[in-house]
């Protein structure tokens, strides 16, 4: 029903932004998975994103069943743990994912600050305080 | 249930993802109406976003409930249209939740980096091809 006869009209439709990867919590345990490739125990999964045993259960399930992530068992001292990694496929998905999230940030920010001297955003340079 | 004795073992839960702005058609919306401050005819915000009509009403519905943004009339030649405008309260939330996207955009573009040479994101500069 969409009629898009150019990008421009649609300019601020973001098709980018992946349901599966966009929903908060998911994008939480991605993110923390996209900055440790070898892959997280079940249990720091869960405290890094603040996610109940249940919840992050329930979205790993979503992101095995489409292929962004491997669920394994590894030794760790006696016993087995669960453990979680991205796959090469999610990671691609992901960083697509973030080149949109990345244009949001630059189309907003901009119009934010253009605006607003008295309450400025950190600004986009890769350095934090 | 959630227990986090610091800020870090929850690195990456990003409470400032606000539900009502993440959802994706109104994260368009609100991206669309903070670019565009003197407001938006309805007709316009449905071809920026992409939606259709039924749907930019909904979430239109959503926004207003919550106080975000405010729903006018306006002369335009010899009939009135309906305009929207993103609210003082509007732009302070949706400026809130940019800082913590602007966080998700940082680690993990970083990590991405960090990875791949081969397949750079564009950065983070504000200068876009």
């Amino acid at each position: 029903m969409k009629s898009k006869s150019s990008q421009n009209e649609a300019r601020f439709a973001y098709e980018g932004l992946d349901r599966v990867i966009h929903e908060r919590a998911r994008l939480s345990v991605l993110t923390s998975l996209i900055t440790n490739p070898n892959g997280l125990s079940f249990v720091d999964l869960k405290q890094l994103c603040g996610l109940t045993d249940g919840n992050l259960a329930r979205h790993l399930q979503v992101l095995e069943k489409d292929g962004m992530i491997k669920i394994f068992k590894e030794q760790d001292q006696n016993r087995l743990q669960t453990m979680v990694r991205i796959s090469t496929a999610g990671r691609k998905r992901y960083i697509e994912y973030l080149q949109t999230l990345e244009q949001v940030v630059l189309d907003a920010a901009k119009a934010a600050k253009d605006e607003s001297a008295s309450k400025p955003l950190r600004g986009l340079t890769p350095t934090r305080a």
